[in-house]
């Protein structure tokens, strides 16, 4: 697995208004590709993304009181559905909890989570819409 | 304040431990500005660190109960104190919850924190032995 973060998603209680917050405190512009649910910053590499905590919950199969949910995600995006299966798979043999079997997901992409020993989430994910730059870098967003 | 993140902190239980998750499952290698306390991997342009979940909640000035507490936090590094205290002169103009003011910290830096309206933690900090490229990314350590 590359040492590499390609999200890193801020669970919220309301999308507009933690945009707002980083729109109007930080001067960030959202992106294009924000919509009404969850809202982009493109950093440096990276997408910062703001999403409502209780989805966060539901997309990575956890439960959403906030006791053992931290509402944070740490998202590793590759290539395809194969690249996504196969690191899978690799985690699976390696004993790593699985949280969320890698799926199609309703945003048109595929997408698991599995947490670390302190229950941090992280999702590996194919975003067909998130092309990556050669060094697998999210830019210009 | 650019859009940049320079490290992201997750609290961990016993950082050994999450050190040797981190290098066995998932391959990486710590960098050598690792301590016996505090683990770094380089990522894409910016540092993953693990570090005792209660010493992070200690170092930005909040209690460690889960319940309110995400053990996360997102570090946006500048180039000296003065732009340090400079963003934070800001901030509190735009009146953001102010956790812990700028000080001097034992490992050398100058370093203060805030959070934004869903209690997401932010560490604003200058450090000395951290060198930034030109863009403002942390890269080859």
């Amino acid at each position: 697995m590359d040492p590499r973060i390609t999200i890193v998603t801020l669970g919220v209680n309301d999308v507009a208004a933690a945009t707002q917050f980083y729109e109007s405190v930080f001067g960030w512009a959202r992106t294009s590709a924000s919509q009404e649910g969850i809202t982009f910053f493109q950093l440096n590499g990276f997408l910062l993304a703001l999403f409502k905590e209780e989805e966060l919950a539901k997309d990575a199969h956890v439960p959403a009181q906030r006791d053992g949910f931290r509402g944070v995600s740490l998202a590793h995006n590759l290539r395809s559905e194969q690249e996504v299966d196969g690191l899978f798979r690799d985690l699976e043999a390696k004993g790593v909890t699985i949280l969320k079997k890698p799926e199609k997901v309703f945003w048109g992409g595929y997408s698991g989570y599995f947490a670390d020993i302190d229950n941090h989430l992280w999702e590996v994910a194919y975003n067909p819409y998130l092309p990556l730059d050669q060094a697998g870098n999210v830019t210009g967003q």
